[in-house]
């Protein structure tokens, strides 16, 4: 009796939810974050074999596309979570200083990205240079509201700011990966860039936004009435979640990233539409019945991070170096985030910190980048997309420490509370 | 920014969830299991072509990995979260009677297929009769366990006999199976059947199950008392979730279905081991825990069941009477797991409709005879492996009505409450 899909991906997910555990234990009991014992936890799985332990099932736990897909189940469930903790009302409050900050942490990045790229790679096409500043837009919220949940911070002005900038922040970077390939499609066709093209593609994402938003607020609400009288069990449950994957389904078909739809939909649903339901009488809320469902999927997300992290290409000195720069022109660039803030007595610091990580959005540039040619050589080679992947890693492991360290360093503002 | 593996799998999940939960409604509002409407609701989308409605993407649904796998947890959790329910001393009271039910309901399926196989196909080989002999021992138990969770009968007498039975029914349907495709490839070869061999199956499965209840129930409750003081969040519920996985995965390692492995996990826990973990002092549960999940996945396993069904197969009338022979023989052959019932008072229809499922186990046994050829020829023609689908279709769907009625035709004994 074969059961060949499921036996490596039962036994991947014993050890990864032990490993998680492990980890996020140990890193709680020297005061870090778990989210970092988790990311730790799945770079020694991933990185076994360095020790000298050659196991063929590991490797082929990192390429698992079903163990994959419940860790992107996981961010999914965790951007929801937080997106229900949050309300549409309050993102509106802060969107000015969102827009703004997102605007500042896509131009920065990208133009010192070009910068480092022209000083360090000079024989390489202006191009190449773009590219670089392109990839380093990229933001990933994965991690920061992970952090930001792990600090009760979820409802605070500055995780508003952070979450409705990396919102934004999808949509710019969405734009500008799109010009750059489009230059670099022309360049090599000998044409110019398709501006319409371009209006499309940004066109999609901004409405999907509105509409998920708009069209959300107005017809959830209605839907969920009937709903209520089903008395069915586990209505409230089911239909939150084919919510949240719907919309993140709408997103990726839009163009972005499926956090940003998971994000919209907790943002869409009340608790005050939920009253009616027979759940709700027993004291059960949505984030109540999401709660063990995230418990296990989101350390799933966090260990297969830090599975994929391949500890061998921090030993060439050349990309190390190039990865440096990068590490320092990625942190820096989002420290002009800090700028976009108006709102007074906001923890900046904390604002610019939680928009460094680049995470999967980051590596998603990166391997867009891999498949372009450009007079028949890679845009990125082996080496610079090495960089890239080290950058990625470095800024998503430093973000939680350093994203504790702000919180702490500065006492709760009653505003946040 | 494609998203390849998880956009399908959101989509799929939208579209089953929102599925399982409006079929599962309806078959409550006529008095059914909701589970039956669960399974009419995976056939109607997956049979939507017949009305017209082509689907590109409600096809590759069907055989989508991932929507599987989830699939397939949601059934190891159901049977998992059955198994927390009962106890180890519980099932050794049904002991002998589960015993005996699992031999009567593997011995009588077995000579009655084998009997039709040579009526209905006398000029295919003795080896094809022994084969549909085989398949028909099988017993799914998911099916059944749903039921009985949904009935609030888990805990009754009939619920441990039936789950007791369908473990020993396992260990015997491997051994047959074992021996029945070790006599067609020595026929192929010409040789005799490795005893050694079909003893070393029986033996690892046998290993299994002593290893699994006896040093499992030793050891789980020493690793438990120091993870108790960890106090760290979630730990009740990823360690549960980590022995089920782990034991799932040893089981289909030993050759067994993965559900046998979850099922004594449950067995193993008790709620004894848990007082000390934080979550017990907040009144949760590991089955409190468990239920959000398990509301989630388990509705999958039986959207993508009832998916998988072709009803165009009923349209041949030469599979369908084949089938319809299938199906009697199943029946009846089950039925006789009546006579194994030891205890009196026992509703023992309900203990004979519930050995009746064949589910996937019954898929399993016909795809490895769909690999086997004897003298060049397949032993499960294409139209013989139709009707074998037919039966596993036509037992799982019988049974959620049949045994919900063979429940409320008698009053519940004090016994069973």
């Amino acid at each position: 009796m074969a059961h060949d899909v499921i036996s490596p991906l039962l036994l991947a997910l014993a050890i990864v939810l032990a490993a998680a555990a492990a980890g996020g234990w140990l890193a709680e009991r020297v005061r870090q974050p778990s989210v970092l014992g988790e990311l730790i936890a799945g770079i020694v799985i991933g990185n076994l074999g360095m020790l000298g332990i050659q196991s063929e099932f590991l490797e082929r736990m990192k390429t698992n596309s079903e163990l994959d897909a419940l860790a992107q189940i996981g961010v999914i469930v965790l951007l929801f979570d937080v997106g229900l903790e949050s309300s549409i009302a309050g993102m509106l409050k802060v969107g000015r200083s969102a827009f703004l900050v997102a605007v500042l942490g896509v131009v920065t990045p990208f133009a010192l990205g070009w910068a480092a790229g022209a000083w360090l790679l000079p024989d390489r096409p202006a191009y190449v240079h773009l590219f670089l500043g392109a990839v380093l837009t990229a933001t990933s919220v994965g991690i920061t509201a992970r952090v930001l949940r792990d600090l009760g911070r979820t409802d605070s002005i500055e995780a508003r700011i952070i979450l409705g900038a990396a919102v934004f922040d999808d949509v710019l970077g969405l734009v500008i990966l799109a010009v750059v390939t489009g230059l670099i499609a022309a360049a090599n066709q000998g044409g110019g860039v398709s501006l319409l093209g371009v209006a499309w593609i940004a066109g999609k994402a901004l409405l999907f936004l509105v509409l998920a938003i708009a069209l959300g607020s107005l017809l959830v609400p209605r839907v969920l009435r009937p709903l209520s009288r089903w008395r069915y069990p586990g209505t409230l449950l089911t239909s939150g979640l084919v919510l949240c994957f719907a919309l993140s389904y709408a997103a990726a078909a839009a163009g972005l990233a499926p956090i940003v739809g998971a994000f919209a939909a907790g943002l869409i649903l009340e608790p005050a539409f939920f009253e009616a339901f027979e759940e709700t009488r027993r004291g059960q809320t949505l984030r109540s019945l999401i709660h063990p469902i995230s418990m296990i999927l989101v350390p799933v997300f966090f260990v297969r991070t830090g599975m994929i992290v391949d500890l061998r290409s921090f030993a060439n000195p050349g990309i190390l170096a190039l990865a440096a720069t990068l590490i320092v022109v990625a942190w820096v660039g989002k420290q002009a985030c800090m700028l976009g803030v108006l709102e007074r007595g906001v923890n900046r610091l904390a604002v610019g910190i939680g928009m460094v990580p680049r995470g999967e959005v980051g590596l998603i540039f990166a391997n867009v980048g891999a498949t372009l040619t450009l007079g028949g050589e890679r845009v990125v080679t082996p080496a610079l997309y090495a960089a890239v992947v080290l950058m990625v890693m470095v800024t998503t492991l430093v973000t939680p420490p350093a994203l504790k360290w702000s919180f702490e360093r500065r006492p709760r503002r009653p505003s946040s509370a």
